[in-house]
């Protein structure tokens, strides 16, 4: 070991879902949308004036806010933007989280938080999910500095209404409640109708997964002006100009077409429903997913099994080696075809497998 | 105050250089490339794959790095890049800087080190840059956790001769130096044909400024693979998915056309050359920048006065309101048709105050 390397943050690094160069391949392992973007983005590329990038980008962000505020009706000093929801969310914890006492979220979530929490030495308590995955909001009543949990959650699918969101907000009026709802709009209702009442509610979401931008890296939070203000005070003593004015103009053109955003996720939600009808037929249980994927295991095969099998040919799923869902895939929803490619190609394998069994 | 804001991170935040909308202005404050950068971007613009902004970018950034490697004519595993070069930056700090023992870098210079410093816990001194604002080696050869400067160094433009530099790094083998170069490309020798010899060694360059794509948001950070494997470790462990694909591309678009990138390195050089010239003539004295800005002040009227006379004529350029640079202004070099506007402006302002003094 070099002389300086002993005061090196050694960290482990967090392993995304693979990026495959293949064309080929049916990539339902990182939760992106099947669909392209709106139209309103490729006239928005044909806009982007080349000599304009030798200007540093808009540090407020002006654009992108006015029109995520106009989106859902609120102020522009309730929208805070930055690069992907994870940028929106470790800027959130950096901010929010500086108490003595823990954290909460739950053992099973986005595998981030717990990363994040190591990173600014804020410290966490996990409480265990229920046996069916649901929180249980009595665990989110003891003190603590902060709480933090996806709606739905991730990887599981799993939907909390509103009523037991702003139990726990209620309750918790002396901490910083954050709600990360990267799936919310496969099913769900969001919490942003509650920042009003509750000014220590942050509410994140993303340009990633239902508006097909997950390449551009847009997030964005929604709370009360003084949560934003805190945010971008510390966004600008970290880094003021952050997200490109292309990723400004791109996010700013693509919410603007609520008919488009309508169409893709409708399309989406009907083809999970056939999905879990299909993998329920052919032996696979799951919770009941409002997000875009399905987070599913099989009645007798192992899920690692089954991920290696559709991975040699050429399907990609998620799975994770850690305790408690280590049997189970998690699987994007894509198009209704490669959906029935993924189906027919399980079925298959399921087949064969209980025919030789049936052999034996 | 709300009950959740005590344990809420207070920042004061920096204010950056503004950014008007006005296009009547000559915007002479952020150090920002008058020209436009190479037409190979326009090229890849017009080849941006709309429906490919569905998927997550590439979280290795190959494309960026593949193209300035090949630039520097280094290996691929030397090269880190990030959201501009203050994220590389804040990514080294938290990656480089866990020391108990401070870090040093100079008490006048990028005005983000000691933020950086705040927001991660790092202790750090300010040694004095001498009255001509040159760094004294022998200040950076005491006890430290770290050592980070810009060379050319930022606000005076001052640069270091590569022997100071190799002398630094050599004299502290257990820490990691990090050099600032964001400027570099203006007339400095860079300190990237050391790394091979010094694997403590960590340049930071900009596509902001030589390279007119501040609006893109593209730094890098050029070093030994040990080091770089380490910045990429601490990047994915925060955040894996950070570039958007169409700064990748545009990016390493760019950096390929070093035939316009020296046509328009030079053109500033001159332009700076020529406004050093006039600047003296109307009684200006200042460090004899090799940056594409120039740290001025003058003989009889406060910095401050001239700050708001150009503003109020739309010349923008910067002021700092700190100890020892509180008479100065940083003036970036725009075109020569921008420079002649702002001389033939000062060369008016302080004659018509000299005749007016004269008459009293």
């Amino acid at each position: 070991m070099n002389k300086w390397e002993k005061n090196v943050r050694k960290v482990v690094p967090y392993v995304p879902g693979e990026q495959p160069d293949n064309i080929n391949i049916i990539k339902l392992n990182t939760n992106e949308n099947p669909y392209p973007p709106s139209e309103n983005v490729l006239k928005a590329i044909s806009e982007i004036d080349y000599n304009n990038l030798r200007l540093y980008p808009d540090p407020t962000c002006n654009i992108l806010v006015k029109a995520i505020a106009e989106y859902y009706n609120i102020s522009d000093n309730q929208v805070f933007t930055g690069i992907g929801s994870d940028d929106v969310l470790a800027m959130a914890f950096l901010t929010f989280f500086n108490s003595d006492k823990p954290i909460l979220f739950p053992d099973i979530t986005y595998s981030f938080y717990d990363v994040w929490a190591e990173l600014f030495g804020i410290p966490y308590l996990t409480p265990e999910l229920d046996n069916n995955f649901f929180i249980n909001p009595e665990d989110y009543k003891k003190e603590n500095g902060g709480i933090i949990f996806p709606n739905p959650n991730a990887p599981t699918g799993l939907y909390q209404p509103l009523s037991t969101i702003e139990d726990i907000v209620k309750y918790n009026s002396d901490v910083i409640v954050i709600i990360d709802e990267a799936y919310i709009d496969f099913g769900g209702e969001s919490a942003i109708k509650l920042i009003d009442k509750y000014d220590n509610l942050l509410i994140v979401q993303t340009f990633s997964k239902s508006r097909s931008m997950a390449g551009m890296r847009i997030g964005f939070a929604i709370g009360s002006p003084i949560l934003i203000k805190y945010l971008n005070d510390a966004k600008y003593s970290f880094n003021s100009y952050t997200m490109n004015q292309t990723a400004l103009n791109l996010g700013a053109a693509c919410i603007k077409d609520k008919a488009h955003f309508n169409k893709t996720v409708k399309k989406i939600i009907d083809t999970r429903e056939m999905t879990k009808k299909q993998l329920a037929k052919i032996g696979f249980s799951f919770p009941d997913s409002m997000a875009n994927f399905i987070f599913a295991r099989h009645k007798d095969i192992p899920a690692k099994e089954l991920f290696l099998a559709l991975k040699q040919n050429n399907i990609f799923v998620r799975y994770f080696d850690k305790p408690r869902i280590n049997n189970f895939l998690r699987i994007t929803i894509g198009t209704d075809e490669e959906m029935n490619t993924m189906i027919n190609f399980l079925k298959n394998y399921i087949n064969k497998l209980s025919v030789r069994q049936s052999l034996i």
